[in-house]
């Protein structure tokens, strides 16, 4: 369905300028004052326009936890995690459709679901969180969970001497189940890719990354993973490798151009620069750090060595919500305290751009979205700009970026197709969605988490508490 | 009015209740399961009830540059700040209305207005923040901020020597003014409070600080300040002083279990000490500290040394939003990357006790509002469970605190009267409001400050940039 913005603010140099714009076939087509309308009209006055953000990082099945997880390091939080996981395809599903709601909603037209399958059910899994996503329309990068140890591995031995038992599947077996689904559901054109995602160095062996590097070159894909949240894990990769997480993945050739890393705190200027070197991208989740106590990924330090950095929420069990705004919002304005010169800060303008071309970058696919250029497809969103959150009116990126902007989001299009209409996501129905998950659920307080329980003690020696 | 909440969640210990809670001539009557209905019945089921929070810090006309403020460090971004200052007392008003809804909207039901004073016009711009506040029915703390040093001497002078105009207006006659404002607005029991609120040791000279001492024994009033916001201040301090801010401020008795500092980062131990035995309170800003790249106040340890600590949202032009959910947020999960050791962090329940009994204490009103106790004035709000942001259901208060709510408010009452019903603040319209501050600003980009090109090179110098 071909359209035309009229009169609508984009951003350009230091300015702002009111323009149409053409959608064609689903692509950018034309961007100028006064164009012809092409299609149907839609009245872009008082609006903002900009590309869609990549919500680059994200976890949709623990929307089922969030608000409950105890105030908990990564590592305890996992095991308490775990305890927890919901298991059944009903709650999957109910999660993907949750999460694509708050991330076009909060305006993202992207999401990156590293995804935690359920034994035994995994392509099961994988087929259910792609039939929430093309059901929305949002567009999907799947990057089903794997590992190949088990949870206690994760955390350093220190002096002790640590058994751990083997993982209860196969890595043969695990990458077989990823070649499945890349032939059953890697789809791109379509809005749906699958992205090879080993957990991170800390629960996969060398055997588990080098079949995805394989699967990545053969099949053209991405590539995603965790790396060093925690200070655990630095003290976990000397252990395992007697170098650095980032010099052992360089080294076995798992960073790459296409190549997107969770987190990213723990690294030092060498790690640093073998990052810039590889082209490899860093998904910033500044909330999940700050819950989990993980740190402040050195995101200036990175913008300084070329680095490509983009935002994402994290799963709901670590950032209690998937709303970019406010993911990009703390994760410019958080860096301000450690670089005293300001004139190294992070700007609004600066923040939409890691969003948005950043994360299309990190997914090799920056030819395709991420700007508001012709050709590119139409991911695109539309900016209520008389919304009370937004007001009074000065510029519109800095309030967006920087204010707590409610119901503000527009329209959005996702290859040019409309899936957000007036602030309301117009592919599902959002109030039955908010009655399944209220059905699925009850209120709660603490948990006894038993794996918890297992592990706080050698936990807090390790840690030196 | 008197009315019956029915069927409402409320916390207690580490569980909830569903209860019933009589609230009587603006007073909580009863609280317990199954109570007669007394008054109007007020359906609380799948509802949440906390005592109204207090927004302890703001500058309500900084609405007005909000989005479009630089990013800068406090010392150079007041001067921009101060170049663009809306002077007129529509705009005053306007700003004054806003504040009090967004900071209602997100479960306050206080608000510390350290209000700027337009020049000739001091006693009218708080006579127009009392109209609006009263207006709207918020409980209002109008701390008007005074100075008798210009600018320029709030930055240190490092090795130069630097000469600073006299302020504008003399000491006594600005103490007269906030003796004025006493007299004509000063109605607590109405729910309009005047505090004494010297800006800070930066711009404020110890006759100031006296004569405001002397009012707020007269006419026992609490006493407000910002107070170490930057480390610019920390060397401002021994410049002028030969000792710590606190350790001045000590010394010339402004501290007292009825005085509220706002930001308190660059305090040491002994500092924090003092604040723990003079009994003063700590209002935390999160948001504006990291925008501003001011640093992390020391949150945990003034917990771990019996310091009071409550909330602010700071002026929507260092933090651009005035939305408290988001202060309570970001104020509660960013000392976790302070203290290793998770046992010290902050959980939900203690964030909500801190952004509402806290924020009593330091207002020297712990006895009327803060909690849900027998015979407190109603100052409270009502959350709707129900909805999306709010879901699955799980932890209601670490949804609350850990999520992004939006459109949660329910209803709030103020001394019992019911100022949001349905989401909507129903004591004044808030269309006309949203239209008037469009009417009232245009779309910008950067604006160019004379002020900061006049003291930047300085502050590089100062600050060894």
């Amino acid at each position: 369905m071909n359209f035309t913005i009229q009169n609508v603010l984009i951003a350009v140099e230091e300015a702002y300028l009111t323009v149409d714009v053409q959608v064609v076939d689903g692509k950018i087509a034309a961007i100028a004052p006064d164009l012809n309308l092409i299609g149907t009209a839609v009245d872009g006055s008082n609006k903002l326009l900009l590309p869609g953000f990549i919500n680059a990082h994200t976890h949709s099945s623990e929307m089922w936890q969030r608000g409950i997880m105890s105030i908990f390091p990564l590592e305890l939080w996992l095991a308490e995690l775990y305890d927890f996981a919901p298991l059944d395809l009903e709650k999957v599903y109910l999660s993907a459709l949750g999460t694509a709601v708050e991330t076009l909603l909060s305006g993202g037209t992207s999401v990156v679901d590293h995804l935690v399958l359920t034994p035994g059910l995994e392509l099961q899994t994988i087929a259910t969180a792609v039939r929430a996503y093309r059901e929305v329309g949002i567009r999907a990068f799947i990057a089903p969970l794997i590992q190949d140890e088990s949870l206690t591995a994760g955390i350093p031995a220190g002096n002790s001497v640590q058994n751990h038992d083997p993982y209860f599947r196969s890595t043969a077996a695990t990458l077989e189940i990823i070649e499945a689904a890349v032939k059953q559901f890697h789809r791109p054109e379509e809005g749906v890719s699958i992205l090879v995602a080993p957990t991170g160095i800390q629960l996969c062996s060398d055997a588990l990354f080098s079949g995805c590097i394989d699967l990545s070159d053969r099949y053209n894909l991405s590539r995603h993973a965790h790396l060093l949240e925690t200070k655990a894990q630095e003290k976990l990769a000397q252990e395992k490798y007697g170098c650095t997480a980032v010099e052992h993945l360089q080294r076995i050739g798992y960073l790459s151009d296409r190549t997107s890393l969770a987190h990213c705190i723990w690294l030092n200027d060498t790690d640093i620069s073998i990052l810039a070197q590889t082209q490899s991208t860093v998904v910033h989740n500044p909330l999940s750090n700050l819950r989990l106590g993980s740190g402040i990924a050195p995101i200036l330090k990175y913008l300084q060595a070329g680095v490509n950095v983009c935002f994402g929420c994290d799963g709901a069990a670590s950032n209690d919500s998937q709303d970019l705004l406010e993911a990009i919002k703390i994760g410019s304005i958080l860096h301000n305290i450690t670089d005293l010169d300001y004139q190294n800060w992070i700007t609004p303008r600066k923040a939409v751009e890691m969003a948005s071309l950043g994360g299309a970058k990190g997914l090799n696919i920056a030819d395709k979205i991420g700007s508001l250029d012709l050709g590119k497809q139409a991911d695109l969103v539309l900016y209520d700009l008389t919304n009370l959150s937004l007001l009074p009116r000065t510029d519109p990126i800095g309030l967006l970026v920087l204010g707590r902007p409610t119901n503000v989001v527009h329209s959005a299009w996702v290859n040019g197709q409309q899936i957000v209409t007036n602030n309301q996501v117009n592919t599902i129905n959002v109030d039955n969605l908010r009655q399944e998950l209220f059905k699925h659920s009850q209120w709660e307080t603490k948990r006894k988490s038993e794996s918890v329980e297992k592990i706080e003690t050698h936990y807090r020696q390790v840690m030196d508490f």
